[in-house]
């Protein structure tokens, strides 16, 4: 190691320099190759430096960030309220490495493979980190040889995607999944999906928001009769999926130019896809000669149909809306997808906040098939939920102050006014901690009264328990309300008793909304 | 992509072959580096090859596993435990990015350091996967700025090392960790940290234990007054720990002819690491002629005495062992150590299962500074708890039949008898869904009644209702207690009210065991 951290890094500068002059004058390959290899030694060089003294800015990788207590609380809660919704429909919970075999993810997520983070080769697997949580679900369930699973995920997955971190957009974020895996009968695991969207949507109350559905047959058969050919359907369908943030004429563009789509096919699907409504729509639909030439356009039209009467009866039609600009971006795909959106903005402070697209899922049927040797089927429907999307929204309220947020949970502070009164309160708070109550105390010999009062205060904390000697003399101990100031003496043998009482009460006031 | 998968696997495999004959054959540096580039360059080659057909071993990577339901409901009714054990205690929950900048990681694991992930670089900044949770927090608190916080964070951590998965040791694992920050008076926050260990061990009830506790600076001591270099004392630690595991003679071996330790100053710290026991033990050693020489040593064991006198105050001296033996392989720890061992071996099926270390933790109060570049310490103590050995050992019990686990809370379960019921037992669903109620129902329109009795017996779903053309015509439908196989007929319209009252009821048995 005789060269320094500081040598080493100016000469990865100079290579970096000389493979960006290459790539800018278009050099041949294996040129480029040649000098990135050279590039990757010296920087392999630096991450063994171990013994080398850190000269580094102190921060995350690019495109992550440090959950705080706060930001933790948020999230804990909001992730509380969904599982609740989960459990409610008997989901259950798995978990998978955060990393897979590269094999596994590839050839999974089309144009967005450029994305995946790969590990390191060290010796052994060739490794990758999980880009979401369905591709994993699908090997999962090919795997273990499972053919019925109704199960949820939270977990983080990784995309080397620009992150936009101020909008929520992280490289490192979380999904949350709900997926039905099973032979069943057509749209009912589907349709339980969308409830499941509502009622957390609902439980979660950020707003009114409008459940879109579409089937990828019927954009299959609206591309076939558009005269789309076979081989350009999934690249027109993520061309059609940028609806949603570009104009028409932008997405048509990009159809004529850069996807080889005729003006006359581009012109005939941007009829198509300007059309929303109900069932009414549908049966429009189902009489229109020329989509109606198309077995997959029926196909799917029927199933949008029967989805649509399932949401009548399990009373969200209302928050439908059958919408044939939806697309969904991801290829595997197969049925009916959704996605939920927010239509109205959230107020954060002074300002007005559009969040979007907030849930989306959908049914894929040939995705754990591409697992099995014998390519066994286990067709699955699932839901993906923006959680980020629903943190974000929150601590920009919190950082607005439209909320707020208690990070500890402790019910009793344990004080003293006068000094050496460590080992009485240590007394105390074992004695409070062993009944279960959530106790603490400075750990400081001789705190100051007014800082350990303000501790309460600054923490949420409700009771707070003070020694001094006059009282313990007397076998007594003084309680405090943080809140009301007021203070009592209690026998020193109750107090455990007399504050579970106290604690109760509050509870209590809280549910009521009286705190 | 003119290059086949199988022509690249060939190619890479004879690459393979080349390095690893050059290394062998113990050939210069700059060789081996050479063709190692050539190979890295054709694996890189293989990644990229999206579009090849898959043939490929269908597994995990190696050291890591899936969580079935079974296990994730094991995993977060442990975790719940210990979680209200944290509360109870004001820690607040923070969580960290899974990866790091490299430097963050660099120099903070002595000679583990090899067994980190690092990430490929594919532009940008040199990552690798958290190696625990304790470097993260100093990352975190020096960049943050907190110089005071309790917290806990319960995520993965990864390390490359030689997995013993039927040992529940895993190249991704669970670390759950408490520690508290802050410059606090000594040996306070300390004991705390133990008090938490009892609380977890006895709430999770899994066997006796023991806390053996031990002071880097007495060992610092130690080492110093037996005549150990100082440059030897962190690499005389790692050795000295091992003897939880092998004999002294093997340790006293290991000293001599790989640390460079005379055997004159091994045998007399053979002669220190024997010694374990209470208070007397510090007083005896107090009066140590040539172990008070030393200044380190005196404030090891005036800490060690503090700490006894608040583990008896705090109620726990009974499961407090001071051991000179305990030493912590980890670098950073500057003072107390502690490590709590099972003392007794669990039986699982008709086995027994010793389980030994299952928490651990220190003191260390120059990591945090490492981070900042003016050097400001933010003094440090924490502990680990061990909870994949605890879930090895629930697991295990699971396997034997010991014990058993419900995955989903499903109380009630909408069936029919009848062909056709399927939108009746939606419109069911959904009321209860709405009412809050777990509920769930066949995927098929017309499943077997058999089927969804076994479906609840299967799952534990202690009530069905029973939808009926006979009862509905009289505004009736049928409730069954699956266990007791008894069934009532309530009016349609109590059909929530009722449901409620009988969940209710349910619980209340469980809670007094009578269920």
């Amino acid at each position: 190691m005789a060269e320094t951290q500081e040598t080493l890094l100016q000469k990865i500068k100079e290579q970096g320099d000389v493979v960006r002059k290459l790539k800018a004058a278009k050099e041949s390959g294996e040129k480029i190759q040649n000098e990135v290899s050279k590039l990757l030694a010296l920087k392999a060089q630096l991450g063994s430096e171990d013994a080398a003294p850190q000269k580094f800015v102190l921060k995350t990788p690019k495109g992550t960030r440090d959950y705080s207590p706060q930001q933790m609380t948020i999230r804990n809660n909001v992730l509380q309220k969904i599982i609740t919704v989960f459990k409610r429909h008997g989901a259950e919970c798995i978990d998978t490495p955060v990393f897979e075999l590269k094999e596994v993810l590839t050839g999974k997520y089309g144009e967005d493979s450029k994305l995946i983070y790969d590990l390191k080769d060290q010796g052994g697997e060739i490794l990758a980190l999980r880009y979401d949580l369905t591709v994993p679900l699908a090997r999962y369930l090919a795997m273990s040889k499972i053919t019925t699973l109704k199960r949820y995920h939270i977990a983080k997955v990784y995309r080397r995607d620009n992150p936009a971190m101020t909008r929520g957009r992280y490289r490192e974020f979380y999904q949350c999944d709900f997926d039905i895996a099973g032979q069943y009968d057509l749209m009912v695991p589907d349709v339980e999906c969308l409830k499941v969207v509502t009622e957390i949507l609902d439980t979660l109350d950020i707003g009114k928001y409008i459940l879109k559905v579409n089937h990828r047959r019927l954009l299959d058969g609206m591309f076939e009769v558009c005269g789309v050919p076979v081989d350009k359907f999934r690249t027109a369908c993520s061309t059609v999926d940028k609806l949603d943030k570009s104009p028409w004429e932008e997405v048509r563009t990009e159809m004529i130019n850069e996807k080889g789509i005729t003006p006359d096919s581009a012109d005939r699907i941007g009829e198509y896809v300007q059309l929303n409504g109900g069932t009414e729509l549908v049966d429009k639909l189902l009489k229109d000669e020329k989509l109606i030439k198309s077995k997959a356009a029926v196909e799917g039209l029927e199933g949008i149909k029967l989805l649509l009467s399932y949401c009548d009866i399990l009373g969200i039609k209302d928050k439908i809306l059958f919408d044939l600009s939806l697309a969904r971006g991801l290829d595997y795909y197969t049925g009916v997808i959704y996605e939920a959106v927010l239509t109205q903005s959230i107020k954060v402070g002074n300002e007005e906040l559009t969040v979007g697209s907030i849930a989306g899922g959908g049914r894929y049927d040939n995705l754990v098939g591409m697992f099995d040797s014998k390519k066994k089927q286990v067709p699955c429907v699932g839901v993906s939920i923006g959680v980020e999307r629903i943190f974000s929204v929150l601590e920009s309220k919190l950082a607005a102050g439209d909320i707020a947020v208690r990070t500890n949970e402790i019910d009793v502070y344990v004080a003293s006014a006068q000094k050496n009164f460590l080992e009485e309160r240590m007394k105390i708070c074992a004695e409070l901690w062993n009944a279960g109550i959530k106790t603490e105390q400075s750990y400081k010999k001789n705190p100051k009264m007014l800082n350990q009062l303000q501790h309460c205060e600054e923490n949420g904390i409700p009771l707070a328990v003070i020694l001094g000697e006059s009282e313990l003399r007397n076998g007594l101990v003084k309680i405090r309300d943080i809140k009301t100031r007021d203070e009592r003496d209690v026998p020193r043998a109750d107090l455990v008793s007399e504050l579970k009482k106290r604690i109760a009460a509050l509870g209590e006031k809280e549910m009521n909304g009286t705190a």
